[in-house]
Parts: C-alpha cells; sequence; structure tokens
C-alpha cells in the first residue's frame, strides 16, 4: 500500500487524524492507543495479547519511544509486524507521525494495529491519532494519587488497564479508591485489574478487545 | 521579598533560569530539581528526607503538578515551606514559573530549596530552572530499559536515585545492568539504591544531600 500525503494532513494533526482514521474505517482496522507513565507494562501486556490472540486475529503494533528499536524487537520476537517511530525527544506521538508509517502495514490483512504511545501521563493523551479506543495503563507502584493528579489522561480514556496487581500484597494501594476516583473524573471510564505476570484478569482484557473488535465489524 | 520580573525573564527561559540562579547564589540556598516519571516516589523521599534533615537545615520545596495541592499538603503537614505550581496539564516546570513564586520563599533562611517537578520522564529534563542539581529517580518497577529508552533525561541528570529496591525480590531488575546503562549515557552520573519505604539506602541520599550543601557554603 502506498499512499501520497497531502500537505494539509502533513501540517495539521487533525487532518492526519481524519486521513487515519478514514483509512482504518475502510479496512475496519480495530486500532487502540495504548498509553501510561514509563514501566507501567504497556509491552509486556501487548506481548500477551499478541501471545493469545495473534493465532485468531492478524495483529500490528506501532511503537512509540523517544530512542531505541526495544519494543519493537520484543513485539517482533512474537511474530507480530511492528513499526518503531523514534520521536527523538518528544514526549508522544501524534497522527502525522501515524500517517507517515501506515502504509507499511497491510490494512486490509490487519484486524487489530495497537499503537504504543511514548511512556508518559501527560503529552500522549492531547493528540488523537485516529484510533478508535484510548485506553490508558496504571500500575499499582505508582500509587493511588494519579487519577485525580492526571485528570487530562484519564478523562479522555474510556478504558483503565490496573497493572501489576500481583503487588498489590506489597504496597499500599486502595483499589475501590482508584475506581472511586476514576468515576468521579470520567463516570463512563471501565476499569480492569490485571496482572500481565501471573495472567490475573487477562482474560478480561481479552474479552474486552474482541468485544471492540466484533462492534466495528458490525458497524 | 518582592521581586520585579522584567519582561525578558518572563518570556525567555534562560534568562529566567539565570535570574533564578542569581537569586540563589546570592543566598547560598542549594537548589534541587528532581525528576521522575509519576509514581517514582519523589514525594515520599522529600517527606523522608524533610523528617530526618528538618531541624538540622531549613527547608523549602516547590511542588510541580498538572492538578491538585496532594504534594504540597503532604510536605506542608511536615512543617515545611511548599508552594504548589499547578501547570494546568503542562508537562514540565520551567524557569518563570518558579521566578514568579520565589519571592514566597525568604531564601535568606532557606537552606535548601527542593523542586519537584511535574511527573514525566521525558519534558522537563529539557529546562533549567536555575537549580544547583538535577536529580532522576527511576523505580524498579518501571523495568531495566528505561536509561536507554530515556537517554536525553539520563544523559542530564549527575545523581540517579535508584528507588523501591525493597521490591527488587519481587521483580525482574538488574541492578548491575542499570547502572552499566547509565555508565554508557552519562559516566559522570551516580547512582543511590535506596527504599523510602524501609529506608535502605537514605542514609546514602542524605549524606549526598549534605555533601551538596557544605560545597555549595565552601565557594
Amino acid at each position: 500500500m502506498k499512499i501520497n500525503l497531502d500537505t494539509e494532513v502533513l501540517t495539521d494533526n487533525n487532518a492526519a487524524a481524519k486521513f487515519n482514521r478514514d483509512l482504518f474505517t475502510k479496512h475496519k482496522t480495530l486500532v487502540v492507543n495504548l498509553m501510561s507513565s514509563p514501566g507501567a507494562g504497556k509491552t509486556t501486556l501487548l506481548e500477551k495479547t499478541i501471545a493469545a490472540l495473534g493465532k485468531e486475529y492478524s495483529i500490528g503494533v506501532i511503537e512509540g519511544d523517544l530512542a531505541t528499536e526495544k519494543d519493537a524487537d520484543r513485539i517482533r520476537a512474537l511474530g507480530a509486524k511492528a513499526v518503531q517511530i523514534n520521536t527523538n525527544g518528544g514526549c508522544h506521538l501524534d497522527a502525522r507521525m501515524i500517517a507517515k508509517v501506515i502504509d507499511e502495514f497491510d490494512l486490509e490483512k490487519t484486524d487489530i494495529l495497537f499503537i504504543e504511545n511514548v511512556g508518559n501521563l501527560v503529552c500522549p493523551s492531547g493528540y488523537d491519532l485516529g484510533q478508535n479506543h484510548k485506553v490508558a495503563i496504571l500500575s499499582v507502584p505508582e500509587g493511588n494519587d494519579k487519577i485525580p493528579k492526571y485528570p487530562v489522561m484519564f478523562r479522555r480514556t474510556e478504558l483503565v488497564v490496573l497493572n501489576k496487581i500481583d503487588l498489590l500484597p506489597y504496597l499500599d494501594f486502595d483499589v475501590d479508591m482508584a475506581i472511586e476516583d476514576l468515576k468521579g473524573i470520567n463516570p463512563e471510564s471501565k476499569l480492569i485489574r490485571l496482572s500481565s505476570k501471573t495472567e490475573e484478569g487477562l482474560d478480561e482484557w481479552l474479552t474486552w478487545i474482541k468485544e471492540a473488535y466484533r462492534n466495528l465489524q458490525e458497524q
């Protein structure tokens, strides 16, 4: 697939997001924009997701990082197509960066495309990439105060994966308080408790993905 | 202390950083700019530091957050002066924000001023605030790949506090690899292993602070 990007798409984020969304919609590719702090577990969750769903669905991943191909290499090791975007110090992906690499995927044959944003709980939340769903990962060691302290992120995500729940016995984290804080900021948002390490809660996440995919195909 | 800020200081970050630095130098106030991902433990480390050094030194704290006064309230509960800057969604503090609140502190009577930056491993690294020292906190649950993946931050900090080492038994984190990665990016940087929870390593951090203060007084 070779795409010609016009000037507007290359200069205006909203135009680029629309361009991306039109392409994704045309091919009925489910696109999930994954955002979190550094080290909350985005790549590990993707590894588990690809291992579980990779036979049933054709999965692609766009990896956003300041530097290195480390995350893309981890995804490729599982046999999935991964394209790395290095932002050279930039704190988020934008829709123009996505538009520029989109033709590296055969969208007609891609069921699900995950976009792993730069590890950052602030900047990525403001940029529409053309995705169907925005998902935030919050990890237990980050602490209970992150939802009220980073409201811009949690106000704009429809699903929060509370990751690393295997560490709950060793940390003071009140899950009920997190759910209450989330409801206060974003009543429509859902929270899934999960440990990528023990795979507790993984089924609920996989079900969410599968339902999102099914809903998209039925539109 | 009432300070008149000229236009240049309010529009140019480097001018504001110089303005701040001149003031700090004049009063021999040690200023430490603390940076990390969300939830790496900046505020808890400050709480422990104030509890340990608060009788010997007069300590002030500037708290940078997107929203809420939560962190400043935690510092005030220990009897230290704390000023909260809310960035309204901005992903870092800049020197102009610091310049605007500086006169809330009596610098002549402030030995050490900690600036707790917004939780973000990307944006804060690019902004000189006029501090004496830049310190990054990396927490064990964030994982081993963060130093190479966020080189801009770790290249510019002279000390890395590796926090939450009490969680090492439950996580795959290779401290020697972190030290090696850090040396590769920033040979001058030092790493202190610490747990704010168990206070292991806290003495080494306190010694570092006291030495930095002593060196400043002798200049």
